[in-house]
């Protein structure tokens, strides 16, 4: 998970290097140029999206692609389009009204680079855009297949997926949670969009409610976790400096984390514990689930 | 368009009424109940949509619908997943950093009744639920019409329509538009999505890239254009208590409108002529363009 140049030998930080490039590459393709009218929303976009991140829900997304043997072009629209909606969920979480970060990526926010209002129009013209891209033509899947495709994504992003975890998020600021509360909070404000990315990728290969998708949905629904497990761990040690992002602030927050609940500890071992259900998951898939075998591991070590 | 009950023999206000209830029971079915977790979410998204509105988009719907004999659940979905994007673009505008308005439909604004974050989430996930509604299973359509649909209603939410028209409306404040820039704001901003309104409709029927899809776009672009004139006609001559919102608010903003540009009477000549290239546009298509005529008579009439 490493964004530094990959070791000679390493085959997954190559496989992963080639797997942003080709995102970073696609994203750009698909945000409409800085010089096309309102140029500001448009400059904006491009600034919130391209040139950061680690790319986890298109990194899912491609392993998971490999795993059933999905059609290139389908997975790098689902890849992109799970991006976007992630990038938009920042952009508004962002904002002075929810988590007012001034910093992310180590970059000034979006509404601090430009104001709230463009934040927001950004935040929304993103989340248009992923759909735009889902629903593109010449994916080379079949159209029923696209359509589910749509309504994963629609799923995954509203009320009940990752909004409404953003909600349960708000509503528990300050609030004494339990590790089921916080499970049902994370299932839903990250664990959504990272079900999405897996389980649309399986279904640009036609798997959609068969027993692949349902393992590689075990698999997802765990990494989905443990990779929230890890950030709290990251959140209570990291420094800012090497996180970009503000750190201690879910704790400044009153914000509950499996690290202020469970201990530094215990978390760890939940981490590890998550781990090896994602992997146990992929015994029954039958194609290559070699990437999101070594994807788990990459995101475990996060952590550790 | 008038929201009173229909006078005895007003077959075009019976079937208006008799759409706005279906439209009505529709939305109240596709939005969670507001006991289902996260509660003040779910709430505020009901709130949001439910109980008010003109439900212009949908009444365009469903007319265009009825010329091309588009099945009857599609047009529903397509009609309410037009009105989600409508109000969901409400609930943000409404917001301190955009418009900064206390009062929508008579009523308070969602962060007034709410809070700012809330407001925002309820307008990301309409945004999401609308997508949900075109991507659902069973709309009785082929699956490649509905990705187009969903391919339209993208287009037309993102930043080269609806959300972009908003940008270009924020750059605009206190600027000297023409009449031309002033109508390249208005197609975006309220333009794009009554077009969808009617192209999702006619291709709820498999109408796409054809001369009767050209005809009726044709049809909505001239309305949409017509309806803005309209508003701005309203806003610059009716009182507060009339409207349900505060009137004036464009001129106080100095936002520029066509009432401020063309002066009143220019304004309702404008209108009127727009109202009669919609009427055209209607000539070459086969089907009863009845509702579309009737509508874009009860469209112009509210401004004079």
């Amino acid at each position: 998970m490493s964004a530094a140049p990959a070791a000679a030998g390493d085959a997954f930080a190559d496989w992963a290097d080639a797997v942003r490039d080709r995102v970073e590459s696609a994203l750009d393709r698909a945000l409409p140029a800085a010089d096309i009218v309102p140029q500001r929303l448009h400059a904006a976009m491009r600034y919130a999206v391209l040139g950061g991140g680690k790319r986890v829900r298109p990194l899912l997304a491609f392993a998971a692609g490999e795993a059933v043997t999905a059609p290139g072009p389908a997975v790098e629209a689902v890849a992109c389009a799970v991006e976007l909606i992630h990038a938009y969920s920042l952009v508004h979480d962002d904002l002075p009204c929810m988590d007012d970060d001034d910093l992310r990526r180590g970059k000034p926010t979006v509404h601090i680079a430009w104001d709230e209002a463009t934040a927001m129009l950004v935040g929304d013209s993103l989340q248009s855009l992923a759909f735009g891209l889902v629903s593109a033509p010449r994916l080379g899947i079949e159209p029923a297949a696209q359509v589910a495709i749509v309504h994963q994504l629609a799923l995954a992003s509203g009320s009940r997926g990752m909004a409404g975890g953003q909600a349960i998020d708000l509503d528990s600021v300050g609030v004494e949670l339990s590790v089921p509360q916080l499970e049902h909070m994370h299932i839903h404000k990250t664990g959504a969009l990272i079900r999405a990315a897996v389980s649309m990728a399986t279904a640009c290969a036609g798997e959609v409610g068969t027993p692949v998708a349902a393992a590689l949905d075990r698999y997802a629904m765990a990494v989905g976790l443990a990779f929230q497990v890890v950030d709290d761990i990251l959140d209570a040690e990291a420094s800012t400096e090497a996180l970009g992002k503000t750190a201690g602030k879910d704790q400044a927050a009153n914000k509950p984390t499996y690290v202020s609940i469970l201990g530094i500890r215990p978390a760890r071992e939940l981490a590890a514990e998550l781990h090896a259900r994602a992997i146990t998951a992929l015994d029954t898939v039958p194609g290559s689930s070699r990437r999101l075998r070594e994807l788990a591991g990459a995101l475990l070590a996060r952590g550790s």
